[in-house]
């Protein structure tokens, strides 16, 4: 026998029990079934890239957590992310894609953080953009926030807002105050306001230069509620005439209208002129997503609008808007709050107990018919006594049993067991199969992610 | 503005554009679809592993692929396989699985190899294994071709044999002839028989010291061919009374038998002495999968049953057995052969087409409620003469489009067009919407993999 090695992972890297694997999987496909629902294509690019290619604009923080190291005669990085590659996948292909380009990526990303409490060096990234030659046109940025309304309702969020913003708002009130200058910096500190609360953005404002009234200016702005027509109005009657304040409410305007033209319900999305986004990165549309009863949750899904998704490997000007859920982050989260209540750990809608060997042939024949009509089905295998059996059903928590002793086998009926309601009935085959299949079917699907009300 | 850095990749890593990213897709979801039809449960493990334990039993050749840096302290490689850590992740949580442990893994993974036609540094590999404790029984050696199979006919194959063999048979043989000593060593060699022709195993067989009498006996033995109970009598009257010999026997017999009762037409799979798989890791049964008038693929799906899943990791005795598909490689070898005739660039069913921006809402409302009874649509949004919005539909290669014009506005109807065969009709919005989910159910799924006849 050779030397043990203790098998363990490393410490910032997600890995889930099959319980719990079942349930991110199964809020993976609703998102990746809705991103094709509307039409967004595809995409897989490499985990591995050239670091000169993937870090042409990376800096400061995001350097220093790459994985980067040499092999052979290169030096690779690991993707920190899934907008960089698609910069470059988009400038390397532009001639063979089609515009606008609508791509989806569901892939891992990598980080090297200090491992924290909800941090993570692996995650799953799950991004759609939205990609124009030149130009692109502002309805699009509606669409985005309806994408994401129809995951997290379907995956069982309820009471979360999609706050909405345009960073030229901002920027021309700035602007309209004198502050142009100091536009980035202001930006980078009300952008906290949720997090640290007014009074230490007004410190911080405060040691920027900005006087006690401009900052009472920006704090009366920056928190202005109300509906969204309100708002809107409110925004009117300052009067303010620079020109990117007054685009950036055209623009809003716009978004506002698609979101109602898609059925999006109003009291899931809000125009909210407290949030910016930290990324320089964007210069319109910015979007933020929060559970209203979990604050501490923070944005659990964000994006934005974007002038020029890829200068750094092209000349061609490519606009585009883009939002992204972290799922591995938002998964954790929703485990430390007690909303994944997994114990299934299997696919199957029914799992087949042949009572001994000898009816191992009437169960693999019941299994291929129940495949046939799309139905996940496990027939156990092992010859071991029929309460172990029993046990293994159990701990796997499928949600039917069929069981075929040799009564049912001399007969041709099969025992079919609701393993939830105890409720057992004796079928010939061909009624059984169509009450699997319809059963399968009706099969109340919970929603993956379990709010408290 | 910056630099322009050349947007590139690295060679050995496979990149799609949509048209293909797109088949490619739809096969790893009929291949996900079937593992979880066998009740297989989703498994996810990290990329990167701790090196001590990831390479805790590699050498030689793979260790020299492996990619493999430092990171702070650590010493990190990526996964080369995903049977490593399978065995990892059951060593580590055998205490809360539950066996026979049924898993499957899709996911990427890295040999750093010289690049060459057909050989790709970062490949899909879709695994499933089944996990026993202790013990595992043979007819689970039958589920996993059944599953293949299923795979392969849906993905639009046609004319493949899974070829079984077990390790057992061939060695009591070897061992029968007096040659258990060089078992391994002839193994290696009449393995490449299919390769490399008898002529060269005669070859390399007498360079290790096999007399001409063995030579002729392990060929005879080894290309017998004919109907698997032809075979099987051959076999048996052989009156080799070896144990491994015989329990070999007993063993091919019970996964042919359960192949049969599992319904896999006899066609598709065989026994078949001369397959024999290079690894020392397998101990019973063995697959290899060829496509019968490609023989220029090689295996195109192969596995088998092991002993011992984890003695690195652990003194639990783990016997498995398991199966893979190589997507990156297989799907690069489709292409090559001109099996993969992708044009269409979306996942949508339908392209909705305003004539104006006046029709946008009633394009957005239409595709709500396509979208509600889940077909796949997207809206055109930029703002753009009609005929270059024909044009984007043409290039995307939608099946059918929604065209909105002044008219329809004003009749509250829709005209929609198939764009194969130009056929083009006006419905109200609700009969539209019957229409288009009708058509998008009905719409001819073509095989992702299109093989001639």
């Amino acid at each position: 026998m050779s030397k043990i090695v203790e098998p363990k992972i490393l410490s910032g890297f997600m890995e889930l029990l099959p319980a719990q694997q079942i349930i991110i999987e199964r809020i993976k496909k609703i998102i990746q079934n809705n991103f094709e629902h509307f039409g967004f294509t595809p995409l897989d690019t490499p985990v591995i890239e050239l670091s000169e290619v993937l870090l042409a604009k990376a800096g400061g923080e995001t350097e220093k957590q790459i994985y980067q190291f040499q092999k052979g005669d290169n030096d690779l990085s690991l993707r920190f992310d899934l907008t960089v590659p698609l910069a470059r996948y988009v400038a390397m292909h532009q001639n063979e894609l089609t515009f606008p380009f609508k791509r989806y990526q569901i892939g891992k990303v990598y980080r090297g953080e200090r491992p924290q409490k909800g941090r993570f060096r692996e995650f799953y990234q799950c991004d759609i953009d939205i990609i124009g030659r030149e130009k692109l046109n502002i309805l699009n940025d509606a669409e985005l926030p309806c994408v994401i309304y129809n995951i997290f309702t379907q995956i069982g969020l309820k009471d979360f807002t999609i706050s909405i913003n345009n960073r030229k708002i901002l920027k021309g009130f700035f602007e309209s105050l004198g502050l142009a200058s100091k536009s980035s910096d202001i930006l980078r500190i009300t952008d906290k306001i949720a997090k640290i609360g007014q009074k230490n953005v007004t410190e911080s404002l405060i040691e920027i230069g900005i006087s006690s009234k401009e900052i009472e200016a920006i704090l009366n702005f920056i928190t202005t509620t109300g509906q969204n027509n309100e708002v809107l109005k409110t925004l009117s009657r300052m009067d303010i005439t620079n020109d990117d304040f007054v685009q950036g409410i055209l623009e809003i305007k716009e978004v506002l209208r698609g979101l109602n033209q898609l059925g999006v319900p109003e009291e899931f999305y809000k125009l909210d002129l407290s949030i910016s986004r930290g990324l320089d990165y964007y210069t319109g549309t910015i979007y933020e997503t929060t559970l209203n009863k979990y604050p501490q949750f923070g944005s659990i899904c964000s994006g934005g609008r974007y002038d020029n998704l890829a200068s750094f490997y092209t000349t061609t000007k490519l606009p585009g808007v883009g939002i992204s859920i972290g799922l591995t982050r938002l998964f954790d989260q929703f485990c430390s709050a007690g909303f994944i209540k997994g114990y299934v750990q299997t696919p199957s809608c029914i799992l087949i107990l042949p009572m001994s060997i000898q009816e191992q042939e009437m169960a693999f024949s019941f299994s291929a018919q129940l495949r046939e009509k799309n139905v996940n089905v496990e027939v156990f295998i092992e010859d071991i006594k029929f309460p172990k059996k029993m046990t293994y059903a159990n701990k796997i928590g499928v949600p039917m049993i069929a069981i075929i002793g040799e009564n049912e086998r001399n007969s041709g009926t099969i025992v079919i067991k609701d393993m939830v309601t105890a409720e057992q009935k004796v079928l010939p085959i061909d009624q059984a199969v169509k009450f699997v299949v319809q059963s399968a079917k009706q099969e109340k699907v919970l929603f993956p992610v379990q709010m408290p009300l």
